[in-house]
């Protein structure tokens, strides 16, 4: 499994006149969180695109359990439960200051190159994560 | 059942540098969908806050079929095809101009007071909806 | 003088937690505004990106005059006053569903090619706007 | 004076069609820049409104040197150069990863209480800035 824990600060912006972060940013925060997972890999998603691919969401869900309040210090965790075969999820959670879970959910990525065609995923991402996955490397 | 379908230009803030609509907008989308469909009803959700009653996004979900690319005009179409008990369930679909179905998705929601506290759904708003919904009038 | 007036309706997205539309979205609304004006000449903004050239942003501005509630129909007027030379200035106001000037700013735009380099303005582009500027088509 | 250089990574949510931030985002990091900077007082901006006060911003501009990327970490200064009087103003610096100065900009703000009305700035608040601007104490 590969895990990350991102902070992240709820800004004005996230609001809404509820008072709370609007539902759809919180999308916005599980990329964020993903995108510092594959950089503890040590291949940046940014290097991957280089490589020609890219892993558009094909599927996004999200449960909201508390809201998230202006000027909190969320923290968002996402995890790479499962080596990752003609596509990829990564899960998260995220909680509040006081450790509360305040939503949970999941996005679901295909492969594709330039000319939006799925291909398989590139060697390098996956030599990257075999490291983390020592049962799927023995497969 | 209740329907709505709203067109919705992609705008440049839309898009991300894959040039296509970012994953999290269309969950923007889908709020301006049920927005429209609530106000076909002949209660807006404005009008619902203004009984004291708000409906956060309990639960969100969308699979993206095919890409929304700059300044297409898509369709999104919010339907209510349950009357609504402790929760609201409405499911979504985005078309592109060639008529191809792009997005799916739904949202639930609860209803709450002020106080974030959930309450029953507000009598006029049940009232509304229970026109569209005939067998459930009987109920 | 190219001029447009686009309603816009204040998404629960648009709002924050002081209840009316955050700052930076007046700055959405304004592409959308200027997106439109170009469609009205008849030479569509994705039409000039197919000549290879992009107008990106250089400067913005906007004056807050009033703010812009939830599920209000804003109207967003663009106007092009001056034939572009090496830069285009567009000028936007706002206004809220009782006429009220809630909003004014510009942007300016530079013309770039697809290496990011400066280049004149693409002669149809010129020539689509020069049928607006009457006086600037003798000069 | 007081000063706060806040990081920011720029997320694919940031860019647009171009693959660089859309310009409106800079004003969303110029929010998380003056968060922090007025953190760094003592007195963060959701202490402020818990004093019944807010600071909508009544004017913002900024000016575009050069693209922000995707995945770059870009530095955002905030500065507040003058003691505030009967309005507020921050000045803003952004620099990408190699130093370079990317945008520039400013915002104004007012002081309204909860019912939208112009008033003074809370006593803490002043007294809290004061110690950051010697001279404006003697004043």
């Amino acid at each position: 499994m590969i895990q990350n824990t991102l902070p992240i600060r709820v800004r004005y912006a996230d609001t809404d006149k509820m008072g709370v972060s609007y539902y759809a940013n919180y999308f916005k925060w599980f990329e964020a969180g993903r995108t510092e997972m594959l950089r503890d890999t040590g291949l940046p998603y940014a290097e991957i695109e280089k490589e020609g691919v890219a892993l558009p969401v094909t599927e996004a869900h999200c449960k909201y359990r508390k809201p998230a309040r202006y000027d909190e210090l969320i923290r968002v965790i996402s995890r790479l439960k499962e080596f990752p075969r003609a596509s990829l999820r990564i899960d998260y959670e995220a909680f509040n200051e006081t450790g509360e879970l305040i939503a949970e959910g999941y996005t679901m990525h295909a492969f594709i190159n330039a000319a939006g065609k799925p291909v398989k995923p590139p060697r390098i991402f996956l030599e990257t994560l075999r490291r983390f996955f020592s049962d799927t490397s023995r497969g």
